[in-house]
């Protein structure tokens, strides 16, 4: 089968499904979302972009955005970022503080909560929140090659009004003085950077930059991309993520909003939407979905 | 350059380091061995093998074992398994026994302590201790293609005198019933597959069923590496697999003999021998050299 | 009413109570006790004793006995005893590890399981098991006046049998070398000394050491007794001490047989059995009969 | 002796010594301290005071006032506060997070900080900070009979300056809707009841109500009083309550500011201040103090 067949297959298995997690309900944005979307998108690193199902639609991307905060940080301020943050998986919850109390406020890896409020706070540095979310937004639109990518301000306001587990996080961070901004400013942009919509095709174009192929937007050094996606694949998908490389054996970032962003080195970049969640906060039918692709396209990075 | 001149250069690099870690002191078999030891070993998917320094002696390969007992029972029973041990990143120490609680006698997977421990007891079934040890050194010994590999029962019977901590898991394990055969039994076979003793040469030539390539030893099936490959990337290297994979960026089980088993999907498997420990209890120096080595035959399983 | 009405209409309320809690299950000896059992004694510092319901029926007094090997322990060696055992409540169950492992290997207090089995490898010193027991059982008869108080070898074999939580604990203290004797030698006599059996008639007795009136049998100091009220009352019902101080307002220490030892300083020592337990390994009725009592006979040590 | 010389005699041998601890050095008005101050008060049930040193020297009584508020919030909503606190002790740092992520946003005890700000959050209910404080204001003073009590102000501004790990506690009590107004309002009114500032003299005396004796000032029910005191001895010294129950043996509450007050139950509350403090967080020289007191006027709740 073509790329396309195979995508096509797995959007008409997904479509009947009924057990399809739930959708997150902290914020009634994302409660009010239609769980029965399902979107998938591949883009090749001969140019190309497959995509079936609701593939054109945006969501909200979420804790996906920390892929790319995390590739702007280490660009402005490299290795001395890992001073502030870990490289390890947890063994706990997204938005597990316990961790960081045991720690002394060091975050174990920077796709937990509290590691991308560290990276958001370094991309803020000197900039006025304005400014750090205009230089996010224009990365990720470069990448995509799409200036069609927005900031959801509802989305942002309801993250901020029910955010106190993060505000948590925030003050915790600031107590051991890893924080250099007061909370609400970092947590302000940490907010909309979450609340940035792409559909899957503008998610799989800007997911490019990490493929690490010829020809593919070059945002960061080779060596940078490698990591970036080591950190996807130990720590992409919470206390899931030895489950997520086990099952598909690819690098890849999950979202509460049901995004999976999945890179195969050298070859291509795959969004999955699928908004009913399971218990670790992960997209279900998304990460079955990738796995049946995988599978299929033959695609894993161990061999 | 070479692979072999490259081997050759590290070991000329790693030679004269002063900065090697501790080596293990819990025995005085793993206490008396001579620091400056460094051995490095190449075995090449197109059949080659490629050497360095001490890569003819023999050492005690410790949790490296644990890849090769997974593999037998993944063997056996197969992913029930997976009932009994996770397949997550621990976040902990090698050794620790508070997630075992908080997580009802389930190992978090199977290259910490705990969860080896299960697996050696899933390798028990039916058998004896010595039927058990018989079929996991002619695993072994078919894998390298050299019959030429024994256990130490000096090393076993000390790890044994010593193993108060492995005894508590086990005895904890087996409160929770997640442990079918006495304490005593499953352990006195774990201790002995501990006390395994290869050169780097070995382990590479081990390692290759590991590669995923053809005219690899066949062991177990081509999906079954990829996943214990996963786990290795994921697992490895105890509380700091995450740092093993954002530097080397290969999948690689450590030992505390100094010892470490990486794998090159599709190209290589790599033994690296140094017996000075970080704090995390993987090979300091072996570290560096497999971060050089990968770096310059720019190996990545990350693109 | 006089303190014979009163246990007497205690008696009568809890006679046909159905909620009861469960009794321990874990060896056959506890599992097949009658949870209607229910006694209830008082012995005065004046001399009298006063009792209702199946109050000379032995039963097993388990965790209580670490009340009589503390002082023991605090006899042999004294405050150096402190060294090996904190003085702190655990905030965990009376057999968790988890915190054994954070804190090297100090057990929190003498009253939850591996800080017992520290105190029982005190009292072990150079002694036998035999002759560490049979000191024990000398302190308690001399202590309840009473020649008729043995172990019940049954309940100690069963214990031994299904321990292997206790085993586990005693491995980890001694991986931190803090068990001078080995885990089976110790815990031999530990288990022993848990199946010790006593009627509320003779541990009321027993525990008149602890009153502090003159009169008492006199074991250890005044200030030895004060500190193991003290002890009583922060940890003496595991991670439901707090709760118990503030209903009942007494020094007390509960085991998983279903008794009470309950310590009105000055005044008198109460004992109370009903098997059924809470949650927490604590006798429900029986922590509800003392409430009652303390309430009637306006005991509290908090004024 | 007398009281008084007692009182004179410690005071002596307090003068002199160098190993006083730490003063708290996370706000200026704290950490500015000298810490050679020194006081002790006595107020009998009999009516009498005495006093040396500096007791007549206000300071910041900071967690002391979490006795006062528990015992208003009680009066107020009785025992449905347990609904939303717990009452045992925390095996944990006073300012930790991480018990209250395990126990699901319920604090173990009204004692550490995260079970004080519910407290608070109770007193507020449908008050204002203004009238909440002076509520708790007027109940101090009409507990020790002096209407010269105050809040300072600069101090309750530091507080919230730095209190970073408060906020994160507020925070995360709310994500639990463990709070029921904003973090902002319930840690303002909590600030300022930490600023509250006494001497000794007035401390021992605003402590007269939980002596449980004909003649002192009833603000709470006498079971009230009791409980009280059962949740000071158990929980009043964070994770040193243990040892100050074991030492002293008798119930108290400390604050970061060097006070201690302490309850002999039917006889006396005392007061004592000395700014050092111990690793926990509790004053060094005032628990010497104390201990020194009972043991010559042979004070102890346990017999």
């Amino acid at each position: 089968m073509s790329i396309q067949e195979i995508l096509d297959q797995i959007h008409r298995e997904m479509l009947p499904r009924r057990d399809r997690g739930e959708v997150a309900t902290y914020i009634p944005e994302l409660a009010s979302i239609d769980v029965s979307r399902f979107g998938l998108a591949v883009a090749t690193a001969d140019g190309q972009v497959y995509s079936a199902g609701d593939a054109g639609v945006p969501f909200s991307i979420q804790s996906i955005s920390k892929v790319f905060t995390l590739s702007l940080a280490l660009g402005k301020i490299g290795n001395s970022l890992w001073e502030r943050v870990g490289r390890e998986p947890s063994g706990n919850a997204f938005n597990s503080i316990l961790q960081l109390e045991r720690e002394f406020g060091i975050p174990r890896n920077p796709f937990i909560n509290a590691g991308a409020i560290v990276v958001t706070d370094v991309i803020l540095a000197s900039s006025s929140p304005a400014e750090a979310l205009a230089e996010l937004i224009n990365f990720i639109r470069y990448a995509a090659d799409d200036a069609n990518i927005y900031i959801n301000d509802a989305v942002a306001l309801s993250e901020k009004a029910t955010g106190h587990r993060n505000f948590a996080l925030a003050h915790f961070l600031r107590s051991f003085n890893n924080l250099t901004h007061e909370p609400d400013l970092t947590l302000g942009t940490y907010f909309h950077q979450c609340a940035i919509e792409m559909s899957c095709r503008q998610l799989a174009l800007a997911g490019r930059f990490l493929i690490n192929a010829p020809g593919m937007p070059r945002l960061i050094s080779r060596d940078q991309v490698r990591r970036i996606n080591a950190l996807m694949i130990t720590c992409g998908h919470y206390d899931a993520s030895g489950d997520f490389a086990y099952k598909v054996g690819l690098p890849g970032k999950s979202g509460v909003g049901g995004g999976i962003l999945v890179i195969v080195p050298g070859t291509a970049a795959v969004a999955v939407w699928s908004p009913g969640l399971t218990a670790q906060g992960n997209s279900l039918l998304g990460t079955e979905a990738v796995q049946s692709l995988a599978q299929q396209m033959d695609w894993s990075v161990f061999g």
